[in-house]
């Protein structure tokens, strides 16, 4: 269809807006993800969401650190977890696709793969994996830690052993068809990316900038987190300070490897957002690896024989077998501070709790030692020569105060650094909005920013009092099924509730700013509906995941040719 | 204050306006509740959140079962516990007044307090209680069961022993005065109120009908809450159609008596709001009860000695010594079915979760049960001569289309009922106004309905997106220090943003039915500066706890002679 679209604009038969026209958007998919052989007769063993597209096959493994141990040994693995968190971001990086037990479209793992392109099965409620026995229970069956399996993330349909799958392919008449539309289109399409190289995939796609960096995706490398733990761990502001200083050289370097990849286009980098007991293991979790670590004192101690490695907690040096009690001592006295800062954190409704800019005023030091990354990382590049464009970002704002808080640590932090670099920064200072008061206050918001740019998926949350995941798992079908609602919104924008917040904040700040840029950052951002709504109420741009850039190119130059 | 002001009416000193606005009205709070004798000088020995005013002093009780015997037997005696649940409600009404140790100003403890007029501290965080021992720590010292204590719910202090308190007085001339204040209101004032002693308590506090009740509160007495779990824990319809049709009469006896009570002002009732996992206990206390339930077997089949009877499960048959192995069996299947249930109901973000009318769609025999007992109510006060006016409402509503739903139901029962009944049936059909898509749906809305009722709790949170219960925990009192915010959105409307969203509710409804009865029954309905904001944006009524009614019937008056 691509193919025959540009050589009938070559052949003169159509324009460039036909050729564009003749395309659906959402048929790209397809060409954008490895798909299953259509041929494949084999039987699923199991059904979960469709969370990531994509097929892929590869050997199960149970924990992110073998994962990462086998991937980097040129293994194909597949993730299989009960669910995902923070700490297992390192499994994700070497594996072909993931499988999880719980949660929903919104969970980590869901999230977390669809920004990587790779395949997720979320929520495969048949699925009971056991950890520490190295496998998982599939209804009747079993599944061995290294058995093959194949994942559907378009059907989240799992099979046993390895279905052939039809490569992704990026035809040079897509290249060309993209090219057009972007010439057509008001809208521009941005990517959501949070590493160097995630920046360099959205950049093939052609994405034409970074609408969305969350920085504490930077936070859970495996090098990282332990000093994020030493900063959430922190009992004084001194103490906190030590962490945030041992970070800011790594943000810093981060920031300077996706500023020199995305040169000269911008990068809006949001600043911490999500609540502190993200970075720390669950309570439940805890109370395991404390219980573990108390046994290994005892083999330590010579009172009993070893354990199996894979019982071992990972904080303790290796190897294992050199260690002595204060070693174990040490780590148990950590695990048990961690246990005491993880029930003072638990929250009734975390999704609406201690996060955001919330955080940022609680501990300014966090977000000071952001901004300070992101600004010298400014100056590193232009001392290289290297053009870029940073935005800071502050998530979860409510009332204007809040940005004139932050904004007092970007003009110290500017005007200090400007009068060692002897010129000016060129950078943005703009604003999520993702609650609904935003809205409502967006004409004093947009007093104090240069651009604001709409969280979709919190703010669906709120206009609909739905909790993503907990909706997505319990009542979302039936409302689909019984139609209530006709879409799940948090795939496609709901024009009559939450467009109606989006039409009156940006009629709002445009009226204290008229040349207020304005975006979308949540997952709607790539689907051609929502991209339809974002052209008619005038937003400057989309930003989406890597893999959909392609779409919502070709979707604003749809929505362009069809307004007329 | 209240005489002079009514004296000097008397001497024609001033005319009746200049009397009500003499009366900050905020300072009646004073006379409606009995407050700490002011020459105390005892230290107090906690301090917690100010969650339900007035003060009262008993000996410490540490679970609801004791506390209703010890309360029914005559003593006075203050209920403490690190948080309560829906199960202890029977422990409220034994009680002068509840302490715990976790929670915040909406936490059940709180809620349930106020709404019963009884003092509350909440959140006393120094304190440590532990049921087991019976006794809770305060710092390095201990309280025992037993032992006397003084709360003082409006200062959030908690004293050792009893401390003298001055009783609340509802002077003459105060009832003078609130009758002058009714005469020239625009705004009626109702009461939210549950049960019929809550609704007397209501009326002689001049109550003009009842805004809200909340029908779980019922669920929850001793004698239902089993039939009610029985119920959750159903696997097929006709399972929990067994306990529905156990629990119609009791609710039909409760309408009963509370339309008795407010003939013939109106009442409206709220169908089922929270999630059912409220009503069940908690992971961890099953787990405990499962493990207390396994070593009680054990002394059953003589292996073991006797437990202290504080341990034994409520659920088994007394006298504890008949009990054989298979009682015991029989009560551990049940706990171990509660676990089960209780697993699969868990929610992350509870408040946005599987809640309101989403349960009335999942489960519509639930709501069925509850029209049928509000209409055959109905039907039996008028079969006894007593004229009633029940409204039926509709918590948590996003779209029209669930509305359609439940009034599908309700038209059935009703064409069913009025055919045996020979009569029309005078109800009114009605809806909460408590997400942000019912305020910008609030046309299609009112198509589908005879009322709104703002439900400024969870409307508060909606548009902050904040938890009531974690902000005031953890950032919501930095958030006023600092200045950000100027008040707690939870106790005065924040006008800004909830009050731009009822101001679009309003107007949008009102333009599908000019005659819409439209109220609030949020907490800040008690408020006075909430009070002038609805009447200036045309509510028609507000809806408070009982003992805020007067406050709120003189803020009315004075909102409508402050308007010129």
């Amino acid at each position: 269809m691509v193919k025959t679209s540009v050589d009938m604009f070559e052949e003169k038969l159509i324009s460039r807006d036909q050729a564009l026209l003749r395309i659906d958007p959402e048929l790209l998919e397809q060409l954008l993800h490895p798909s299953l052989d259509p041929a494949n007769t084999v039987a699923p063993i199991a059904t979960g969401l469709p969370a990531s597209p994509g097929a892929a096959a590869g050997k199960c493994v149970f924990d992110a650190d073998l994962a990462e141990k086998l991937g980097n040994a040129g293994e194909k693995i597949i993730l299989v977890r009960e669910e995902t968190r923070p700490e297992d971001i390192h499994g994700f990086f070497a594996a072909e696709g993931i499988l999880t037990s719980r949660g929903g479209k919104t969970s980590h793992a869901a999230v977390v793969a669809r920004g990587m392109g790779k395949p997720c099965v979320a929520g495969a409620e048949g699925i009971v994996v056991d950890v520490h026995l190295r496998l998982a229970h599939v209804g009747d069956a079993v599944l061995r830690e290294g058995d093959v399996i194949t994942l559907d993330g378009a059907t989240g349909m799992v099979y046993p052993g390895a279905i052939p799958t039809i490569k992704a392919h990026f035809p040079e008449e897509l290249k060309t068809l993209l090219g057009w539309a972007d010439e057509i289109a008001d809208l521009k399409v941005m990517a959501n990316a949070d590493t160097p190289d995630a920046a360099r995939v959205a950049r093939e796609y052609g994405a034409m900038g970074i609408g969305l960096c969350r920085t504490e995706r930077m936070f859970n490398a495996s090098d990282r987190l332990p000093i994020v733990i030493d900063m959430i761990l922190a009992d004084t502001e001194e103490e906190r300070q030590l962490a945030l200083d041992r970070l800011l050289p790594i943000q810093r370097s981060d920031f300077v490897d996706l500023f020199s990849v995305m040169s000269p286009d911008p990068v809006t980098v949001r600043l911490l957002d999500p609540p502190m007991h993200e970075f720390l293991p669950t309570e439940q979790q805890l109370l395991e690896q404390i219980e573990t670590l108390r046994l290994y004192r005892n083999v330590v101690r010579g009172r009993q024989t070893a354990l199996s490695s894979f019982d071992l907690p990972t904080e303790l040096p290796k190897p294992f077998d050199d260690l002595s009690e204060e070693h174990v001592n040490e780590a148990l006295l950590k695990k048990e501070r961690m246990l005491k800062k993880v029930r003072e954190l638990q929250e009734v409704n975390p999704m609406l709790g201690h996060r955001g800019v919330r955080l940022g005023i609680a501990y300014p030091e966090i977000y000071a030692m952001q901004i300070r990354a992101i600004l010298e990382a400014t100056v590193e590049c232009a001392n290289q020569g290297i053009s870029v464009t940073p935005e800071i970002m502050v998530p979860q704002v409510i009332t204007s105060q809040e940005l004139a808080k932050v904004k007092v640590t970007v003009d110290e932090l500017t005007e200090k650094l400007e009068k060692d670099f002897g010129k000016k920064l060129k950078f943005k200072f703009g604003t999520m909005i993702e609650t609904v008061r935003a809205c409502t206050r967006a004409s004093q918001l947009a007093a104090n920013v240069e651009f604001f740019s709409f969280g979709t998926n919190d703010l669906t949350q709120a206009v609909f009092s739905f909790s993503r995941e907990d909706a997505e798992n319990k009542f979302l079908p039936m409302y689909n099924e019984t139609g209530i609602l006709q879409d799940n919104p948090f795939e496609v924008l709901d024009v009559y509730g939450v467009g109606q917040l989006i039409e009156m904040a940006v009629e709002r700040g445009r009226a204290t700013r008229k040349d207020l840029k304005i975006g979308i950052c949540g997952e709607q951002g790539g689907h051609p509906e929502s991209i339809r709504f974002c052209h008619r109420v005038g937003l400057s741009y989309v930003s989406c995941s890597g893999p959909r850039v392609p779409i919502a190119r070709l979707a604003a130059a749809n929505a362009k040719l069809l307004e007329a």
